[in-house]
């Protein structure tokens, strides 16, 4: 039975669990939630994620919620050693990278997006701020580095390139990021890509 | 040689590293950094994290930034299989909570208590909303539960706990939460655990 994904072509969130099931050659159920008129934050999705976020990962009775916590399932369960591995000091520099994807960039990027994109209301300039701030230390971090956490690509890579290849629809390009902008074409570059729409 | 922590009494990030190592009966150095004076945004402190944050661990040459990456990497060194279990349903179970102390509990309680006790400049009626959602999240989720994320105590506790407790700093009291408030207490009691400032 294949993975079901509750998913939005829009969010990058559930595009970094297409991407990764698409590089490691996983099938994927796409179930299109209507975003718009509120499906997630209604039954039956709200009593899969008590959240009201998308996406949601069915496998079985399994139910998971953030997109993070997928791709370490993913990776555990269909993946390999080299996406995420086992041992404490790859895992430990493998986890730093989640998290910036789960703080930083969503903080950073990805709210300037859905501010830009999406109409919501937040505080656009601080945003725009956490975003500059984040990408100066990815790009002095890439500068020396083909990929963010290890000496080959990771779920790290994975859950931190769409808000930064996506930054540019709200208002923060990459032009003056070049480290970090050649390490979004070496992710788009890999056996089995697939993109998303405004990437 | 003991693993390093550039530590802050007050930092319930610093605190989850403490009280995990303490849990775990592992010996910690204990570096107290002066924040207040913004030690953490100099040399050389900034040369080991960019991110200019605490707390900082160091084991030998390794050099790790993020309390919830800490929490991976003492798990899988020094602990055993029940604090983070390698397989991917528990993996992905345990991550899920790293992801809200990183996410929702950052957001909520901790950015409230900043704003209340060290007089940060932020939305506080938003970061108590925050606090308000992600409380009823986690007391409905614990009404049925011991602990967040297994049949028994994970790094999940240990990452969600501390500005879960600490909430009241910051005018999140836990009294309309009972679940959540035993969970906290449920932690308190386990063997070895040790206390900081306003826990």
């Amino acid at each position: 039975m294949a993975l079901k994904l509750y998913d939005l072509d829009v969010s990058g969130n559930c595009y970094k669990v297409r991407l990764f099931c698409a590089l490691l050659n996983v099938p994927l159920d796409l179930i299109s939630v209507d975003f718009m008129s509120g499906e997630h934050k209604r039954s039956p999705l709200i009593d899969l994620n008590a959240f009201g976020q998308l996406p949601i990962l069915e496998d079985g009775g399994l139910v998971l919620r953030d997109s993070q916590a997928m791709l370490v399932y993913i990776a555990r369960k269909l993946g390999n050693e080299s996406w995420l591995p086992t041992d404490a000091v790859s895992q430990a520099l493998v986890t730093q990278w989640l998290m910036v994807a789960e703080n930083e960039i969503a903080r950073g990027p990805n709210d300037a997006r859905l501010h830009d994109k999406f109409g919501y209301k937040l505080d656009i300039t601080a945003a725009r701020e956490k975003a500059k701030r984040i990408l100066t230390i990815m790009d002095r971090h890439l500068e020396t580095r083909s990929w963010l956490a290890l000496e080959r690509p990771t779920i790290a890579d994975i859950a931190c390139m769409p808000y930064i290849a996506l930054g540019w629809e709200g208002g923060v390009p990459l032009d003056p990021y070049p480290a970090v902008k050649a390490w979004v074409e070496r992710i788009k570059n890999l056996p089995g890509f697939v993109s998303m729409p405004g990437l």
